[in-house]
């Protein structure tokens, strides 16, 4: 019959499974090629290995460039946990609207090799390599299968098509020749 | 003993409940005065309505000015679906980041009274008010107690303390000057 | 390959989601004719938009006729909350049984244009329109894509086929022929 | 510090967590005086287990009289899973309100002793002794530690305070007086 | 279209179910043959009663011969509920790694007819029966419609193929010749 | 008022949580001596991070020894996917009971550096590193804020109270004096 998914993902009979259900190889041992903003995320999640269908979690390694960034984004379905391996980072997460003098509250740290910070589900935040000579990577964990990524500045000014660059203006406060600006650049995806 | 406060709200004594904990009178019938974007974000949830504790919903009624809007904003807990009661709304979402050609797609709808829009956990969103001379009003449910909102405009660039222009300059691939220029704004939130 | 379903509702290839996969048009603007006990709920749910799917969340539109009413119920998968757009509400809901002096006690309110108010998951809850002279309208929105109602006087009385009179007579303390003619009514349903 | 309650209930150092916490003693093995419709429930949930917070089981035997039955109930927050120990019982539950031809569609069966049979969670349903001579004994399995229960006629004829008659005769359709007469009825109840 | 599976079990269109997707006749009532540890559990659960699907729970009996046991074992999908109708039996579980003076807590109970004591989920236990002339009998419940048992001696040393005994010889801190010796004995399972 | 706990952690007023709730200094970086069996394991959970809580995720730096392993264990509340940071890894999980000819399945792999495993929740799984000569070292991240862990040896044989030899003698089918030579081994814990 038919595969049959579930959230999405084929479920094999049982009498079939087995350890490559589980595993992928190779998957984050390499250095890879950072994009323009100088990261490249490495997420092996239910794409990669079957096997994970609702178990809820997956795993990423980070490579950062000197002086590159994890920009301002998202998990819409996942808290993260990291773990630096190589060099510094700079991170943060923004909380969620909150009364004053409470709001938007921006926490952050400078990570070193072996600390352990969280980014919880849903919230702003980045990753930035501050060292100029040196790249950095990192490995994070996220609490489902399949979390999502949304980058901020690719959503919101990199969409298929464009949000209309009235609704943007009056939204970032900004005349509507800057919206335009910005969404005439390229906007690349650090998650693949 | 200690109130008790699980999900960081009291618990009750059982004995003690009684119809006023699952009562907000005279919530969502007033237009409110609108912001500087020109809309108003009135949410009854949990800290207005304590029997809703463990629930998973609640209600807001928003109030749009002519050509206001709710600008891009997230919910990092729940999924929003919306109703217009009068005017018309131009709404969209845009996807997580996908392999291309389905990269952060933009989906978006011109609604009219009576008309409904779902819009799933976690993604960014925003509704606006075409009409030059006539308000607007909607009512959204979310699928949590505390739902949360992320208005991205205010956590980005009006956060406490700011985050570095170093860093958003490059995520959003425009000068320092502008970043500080936008951080200079004052980020008025119509989420309370 | 099949059409493929979780939990009952066709998964889309993401390649093809489009805005309509969120959208009802002119779902909830129109008063609707009410039924025999003076009511009619018309509920979008994942059924309406197939989007809903796994979202966790329903909104209805609930026309009431001058002394209408929404008949004792519950929805055995949904949490629902409720505010009133036009005329006066008076309504309610049973808790569960409980050690005395406690058991079953009736939380009940009358609702006014704007006013909120919570039915808690698997509750028995009503609504009644007090005026004889005015119809009343609210929008209620329930913790589930597919939160079902089960109209309590249609399941015991109105079956397909009868629940045994033996049974129903003992239950609720009545001679049989009352319950065979309780059975013989016409049990109409006011959710659709 | 104050004793800190999950859920409602306390929970315990588990320096101090001893086998008790798991344990009931005598609880199912005694017959028990049955109620006025012939039954008597006796549930082992959180309220005798503290140890069964937040794991979502509990487990109840069932006495019944000749001709005694668990009357229609629900319960808001679990399924049930019945087997029979001793005698015969007649059980059905009712589903939820559908479009015809599938409305409230009433599923029922005749137990012998060793069967099993399901009642989905919300859904109303009852156990009745059709044996005029001899009494019967079932255990049943609820998916919470706190699974509630709701008497059908007891909720919404022996509420207190009493729900409006003007609101129950016309959902069930019949004269106000025999309401009353309902309402006047001792509704006693068979979940302790 | 093919027959979809949600959790592995196929989805029925609504308007086919019938009382015997929630029904298992003549399934717990009869003793049965004890293995050679000297037990036997008869569960019953979605593979036995497909209406159980989604619903999380499950019923077991278990038949003990004079001395048998149901040997250390877990189930990694959910939490216990037992209930004794027939003899005696000595349970316990071990809870997971602690910090000392904490780790592996051993909490046992002897159980009389109608006693109840819980398993939380994912922890070793056992039941035994330790009288040498008469046979024990249980009732219990799982908190899930597919529970899954791992009987510790089966997996670790019954497996297919083998775990490689060098591993488990350092694990278990005995000779090789002792884990070659338990690899060759027949692992019979009690859980069909 | 006393401190609140939920899932048995301080729940923090929110206007005082600051970054130091998201992070864990010099957790991961550092080999750690290994235990007798050849291995350590460094998890990082809710109770060295507390704003973990609720969130659902973890994660751990494992070491091990030259032919030193993390032996059969379950985690009784989450998922653990794995990945090589040093060395090479023989890893495996066995399933639980099914009927023949599926029972008991052991799946195994070779992980070399980069390469990602997922261990299921709550089945018995290990990791060994099989070079005489070099440490090996892994990240692993588990799907629990407070995932648990089982060591089948330590929690069969060195729990404290003793399992009763005449229970465990049966259950590995050997003589009682071999189960009191195993009782009477230190089991050192190497989750700490």
């Amino acid at each position: 019959y038919a595969p049959v998914r579930v959230n999405g993902f084929v479920c094999k009979n049982p009498m079939e499974v087995n350890a490559d259900d589980f595993f992928k190889a190779a998957a984050l041992d390499k250095p890879r090629v950072t994009n323009k903003v100088g990261s490249n995320v490495t997420l092996i999640n239910v794409m990669q290995i079957a096997g994970l269908n609702t178990l809820g979690i997956s795993i990423a390694r980070i490579d950062y460039a000197p002086l590159g960034q994890n920009p301002p984004h998202t998990h819409p379905r996942a808290t993260e946990i990291l773990t630096v391996l190589e060099g510094t980072l700079y991170v943060g997460f923004v909380t969620s609207n909150q009364p004053a003098p409470n709001r938007n509250k921006f926490l952050s740290k400078v990570l070193n090799k072996g600390d352990v910070f969280v980014f919880p589900v849903g919230l702003i935040h980045f990753q930035f390599n501050p060292n100029p000579h040196k790249p950095a990577v990192a490995i994070a964990a996220l609490s489902s299968q399949n979390p999502g990524a949304i980058t901020i500045a690719n959503a919101v000014f990199g969409s298929d098509p464009q949000i209309s660059d009235d609704v943007l203006a009056k939204a970032f406060q900004v005349e509507k020749n800057t919206i335009d600006w910005l969404q005439a650049q390229f906007w690349e995806n650090n998650h693949n």
